[in-house]
Formats: structure tokens, sequence, C-alpha cells
């Protein structure tokens, strides 16, 4: 293909197309993609087998901008942040469909870029993009390009997650520093010096989910991933679910003291930026010491800590948190948006 | 929900996001998504039991403009292409997924009836919304809204699909009309008066490939649907990868007077043009009749018909079609876009 930049006829669905399909996209995805006719050739849709007989499915599409930032691009957060969603379901992931809306005029060699870090990401999580599709829109009707991600993953048997599961005493797990993945893109945006220190945290988290419920099994009680809306949000749907009140401590929250530093600038409340390789779990009292060494284990998560608890509802479903100078702030449900199209 | 267009902060994951989905896209949705937990909830994944060991799993992404159009709207759309997508693959359609990328300003009341529209065409082709996401990006950085689809579905049994099952003799089996989606779509973009005639033939047609293949069995050797690039490219894509030659006749292709009179007035080739509710078959020669008897009991496949043969190839895969004066033409794969935006 000779063209430097996507033009409306790679999405025509004629010879174009299939020239895109086999002299960028396939090869940026290389060994992820079985065969050309896994992505339009036989029925553009990938049979599978032995998937299992509970099965979690999931979807999610990436809007973030810039397209590349530090620390991961558009195609490694499609792999990761549908992954997780998996994850945290209690699913081991399997497979997943890669679609791509191109805009007109987007240079190929970005496209490529973007492909092959998403190949790597999903070579990393052991999961293959076996189906897809891609669309061209003018220029000027979308900026560069949004990708969309659905996940099949296998429920794995020791997996009881759920609301109903959280009790009064559990105790709520975080595995690493907050707001690193929403402030290096902002950073990156808004052309601050600090973008060259601050990476996204952008990763797969299923080799922790995976480890805390072989280890912990039942005793692991939900898991969510703080992406949009951050801590403040996943912890603020978990009161509201399970019914229950939420205390945390926030001297027990791992920092990452340049993201403290890019969140004082830009003026931004660490516990609502989006996070893209952080596990939120609720755990039994007894193991929650346990979960963290166990998450702690690995590189991603080698500062998990435990930093709440939960307690029976006084007043309404409440997340609280106990402040550095001992003091008591309620930690709300974000309101809007304080960071578009940050994942 | 009291903004009457879509606002940034919809798409933040807060509380704003909430409202958004308790308010207006759940209760559009209506019955087909069983509870709120399945779109934002427990895990953000949907868990299904027994969809069968044999898995098909598909995606598109719809682009369409406008958003409405005759006879259809990209929600229809949206869930017509991607459980024709399973169909032809040769399975039951059971799941989909749903991602909205809204652009701010967007009228609340527009995405209403989008949703409307799905949901009413997921109902009627018996198949589940069970999760979704919805992203929002600012004005000016996407025209309306796009719509990600993924669908699960259950191989059936009888299904032998595969170019390597197509072989010399065997017939082309056509269920209707060409071109009527996309002359639908360009009338209502051009403003053309034929508009008001010209339906989209946006459709589910599970029930068709269901019907052939438990009435016919393995004698259906392999199916599409002729979206974009048309009639011309489903064939050229056939007759490449079956490695054989394939012939038409023109005067055995069903048509819509008026799609032949639009296709005229914009000088555009019927063979190219996408359709959305059509099926092409490749059966052996002792069914194709019966294939297009049974096709024609349904509403959708009136008109359906035997419109070509599978030839030993003579110098490379080549379509060729009859004319209506008797001559014979080259049929080939659309090489660009000639209707951007149609899907």
């Amino acid at each position: 293909m000779n063209e430097p930049v996507i033009q409306l006829a790679h999405g025509g669905g004629g010879q174009m197309s299939a020239e895109l399909l086999a002299e960028v996209i396939l090869p940026a995805l290389g060994g992820e993609v079985p065969a050309r006719e896994l992505m339009r050739g036989l029925t553009d849709s990938a049979v599978l087998e032995h998937v299992g007989s509970r099965i979690a499915f999931t979807t999610d599409s990436y809007v973030v901008q810039p397209l590349e930032f530090p620390g991961g691009d558009i195609g490694k957060l499609a792999i990761c942040g549908t992954v997780n969603d998996l994850a945290v379901a209690g699913a081991a992931p399997r497979a997943l469909s890669l679609a791509l809306v191109l805009a007109e005029g987007l240079a190929v060699d970005v496209l490529r870029r973007v492909l092959r870090s998403a190949a790597d990401a999903a070579r990393e999580a052991s999961v293959s993009i076996v189906t897809g599709d891609t669309k061209v829109v003018e220029r000027g009707a979308l900026d560069g390009m949004v990708i969309n991600t659905a996940g099949l993953g296998e429920m794995l048997p020791q997996a009881r997650l759920g609301f109903e599961r959280i009790g009064e005493g559990d105790r709520i797990v975080l595995s690493g520093p907050l707001g690193e993945h929403g402030l290096a893109v902002m950073c990156r945006r808004e052309g601050l010096g600090l973008a060259s220190e601050l990476q996204s945290d952008c990763a797969a988290i299923h080799v922790l989910t995976g480890a805390l419920l072989a280890e912990l099994g039942a005793d692991v009680h939900f898991m969510r991933d703080p992406t949009r809306g951050g801590l403040a949000a996943i912890l603020a749907e978990i009161a509201q679910g399970a019914r229950r009140d939420i205390e945390i401590d926030q001297r027990s929250i791992p920092t990452n003291p340049t993201a403290v530093a890019a969140a004082e600038i830009l003026g931004l409340d660490l516990l609502t930026v989006a996070n893209e390789g952080k596990l939120v779990a609720v755990v039994s009292a007894d193991s929650a010491d346990r979960a963290a060494q166990v998450l702690a284990k690995h590189g991603i998560a080698s500062q998990a800590a435990v930093i709440g608890t939960v307690a029976a509802a006084r007043d309404g479903p409440l997340v609280e948190m106990v402040t550095h100078v001992g003091g008591r702030r309620v930690v709300q449900m974000p309101y809007g948006e304080e960071l578009p199209r940050i994942c």
C-alpha cells in the first residue's frame, strides 16, 4: 500500500479495503491473527471452541486523545481495558474483537504503531484477537481513530463475586498508586514538562485477579478496575451496590510522587482520576493482608495495600476518607467529566 | 435527565453518566437489558451460560449518515448487521454488546429513537443486548454517533460452510433485489424525491439462514450477506476463495424498479451498492430450486432466485455476467468507495 495516509476508499469494502487489511492491519497485528479469514473471509465471524460453559462478555470503545501517550497508546489501552473488564468479572480472557473507525487523513504509520502495540499487549495478556472490522469516515468527522474491543472470557470456577457477597468488616485492597493514566494523558495533552516522567499505568491485570482467586478463592467478594471516575466512582458504586458504608484511610493509599505533583499542578483530585492497570478488591477481613501480599508479588502491584473497611450503613451508603491530617471527608461519586477523552 | 442534548460530562463515568444510563439508555432499550447490572454494575461484563460448545464471534462498527433513513436507522442497522454476520456463519444469534460513542450536542431525542429502534430489532431477532458502553466526545470531533455491536452465536450443528466446500456446478442463490439500503441512504442524503418511495432493506436474515440449513443441511456450501461493496464484492471474494469462476445471469436477478431508477439517477451500479437484509448462498445444483423456494416463503425473500453457477476457473478466478441483452461483462471487485458511510 503506497498511500501515506488513510483515504475514504480504504473503507469501501472493495480492493483498497482488502489492501489496507492485507498490507497494513494484518501484518501489524502479526501472529495475533491466525489467518486473514478471521478478519474478512469465510464469514467475518470467528468460530471458537471450548470457551467454557460460563462465558463473560464485555465491550468498550476507546476515544483517548492523543492517540499515543507516555506509557501506552490507544491500541494497548483497547486491549488492556477490555482484558481488565473480563478479569475483574472473575474470568480468564480468551478472545477479543478489534473494530477500527479511522478518519481520512490518519497517517498509516500511526495506525501501524497502534496496531503493533495492540498485538504486543494481546500477546502479553495471552489473549487472541480473532475478528475485526474497519470503517473509514471523512476528514473532520472524527479525530484520528476510535477503537472498540469486545472480549470473551471463561469464568474461573473459584469466582464467587457480587455486591451481595460484600459484608461488614470486609476490607478494601488497592493494587497501587492512583491517577497515573489520566495524568500522563493530561500532561501530554497540556504539554506539561512532567510528561517525560509520568507514565500511564496501562496494563493487563488478569494476572492479579487470577492470582487472588487462586490463592483466596471465595474470600474474594468483589473486584473492579478504577478507570473513568477513578477510585471515587468505584467506591461509590460498591457502597451503593452493597448498601453499606466504606471508610478508607488516605495514609494507606499508595502514592506516586510524580502523579501527586501533576495532580496538584492541574488542580485534580487523585481519587477521581482514571487508572488503567489497577485493581480494587473487596475481601474478607481475615484474608486482607494476604491479598495485599499476593498482589505485591507482581511488579504492577508492588505497592498493593489494604486501604479501607466496609461498615454498616448509618445514613444511606456513604464513602468517607480519613485524611493525612486525621480529618474526615466524604468521597463523592464524581458529578460529570473532569477529564474528557481519557480512555 | 433534563438536558435536551448530550454533554461531555455524560461520558465521565460519574453521576451524569449514571443518569444518562438510568434515565435514557436503559429505558429506551427496554426489556432487552435484563438489569442495570448488565451494563454498568457488577463488573461491566455479562455472564452467559449454555451458549454452546462452538461459538461464533463477530463485530462491526456503524458510521452511517444520516443517522435515520427510510426503512431504518443506525440502531436497527447495528443490530441487524451483526445478527447477519453471525447468521451467514451458520450460527444462531444469542447475545450482542452495544457500544455507543456519542458527540456532544447530539439530541437526546435522537438517541432515544435510535435505541428504541435497536431494541425493537433485537426483540424481533430474538437476540439479547447483554452488555454495553457509552463514551462522549467533544462537539466537532464526531458526527452524531458511532455504534459498535459485537455478537455471539451458537453454531448450528447442520452448518458445514466454507470456501473449500464450493464446487463446480454449484448454484448461486440471491434472496431479493439489490441496492435498496445504499440507495435509500443516498437518496435521503442527496435530498432526492425518490427517498419517500425507496426503503432500506435493513432486516435480520437469520430466519433465512436458519431455514436453509434446516431444510438443506450440508447442501448449503457457503453464505454471505452482500453489504459494503455489494454483490460484486461478495462474488469476487467467493470466486477468489473457491478458486473458481462464477457466471451470473442479469435477467434472473430480482429487481426493485425504484432502486433501478435511483441507481440510474445517481450513476451507480446496482451490483456494487450495499444491501442490509439480503443473503447470497452457494448451494449444490440439485438443491438450488428448493433453496429459492425455502427462502421465498419469508416476506423479506419473496423474490429469491437462482442467479448463477460456479464453474472451473479458466484463467484465474473470474466473475462474469450475462447481461439483459445477452452480452457478457466481467464483474470486478469494486476498487474504492463509491458510497462513503453507508453502514
